[in-house]
């Protein structure tokens, strides 16, 4: 593993760190009011193109993120559906 | 520019475009009850790290995309700080 791999895990830990709060404040609350559905698909649609950019240019990093980030957008769209008003 | 970063510019403009309705949609209804603060800040950070990374292993679509949604991430938890209950 070369040298940038270690800045692309802890940038991987903390962007994939950065959905759960949210998940666990709209499955908490039962409330998904000020969340834009529109975000979470278009978010998730960028980060399935990044997981096959990863897979293209061979970055452990970067393959890591958006698998592990993808299953939480996803997980999150389905209670915004689920929850809306 | 080699194959890949077309997928990367693709992946660039939705993960970048994901963050702009949620930015209009705090900045019309001037609430922000439903959005985590520590996921911006810790998102904010981890792009910021993703930047980094970027430029170590010279994508070119990496750092447009994280130079972009750093500044989005910033101006949304900036609402979220003054639109806060």
């Amino acid at each position: 593993m070369y040298s940038p791999e270690y800045i692309g895990f802890f940038a991987a830990i903390l962007t994939t760190a950065a959905f759960l709060p949210q998940a666990f404040k709209i499955w908490k609350s039962k409330n998904a009011d000020g969340l834009s559905l529109t975000m979470y698909a278009t978010m998730g649609l960028g980060i399935l193109s990044w997981l096959i950019y990863g897979i293209m240019i061979e970055s452990p990093s970067v393959i890591a993120a958006n698998s592990l980030s993808f299953s939480i957008t996803v997980f999150i769209s389905i209670f915004i559906i689920r929850y809306r008003k």
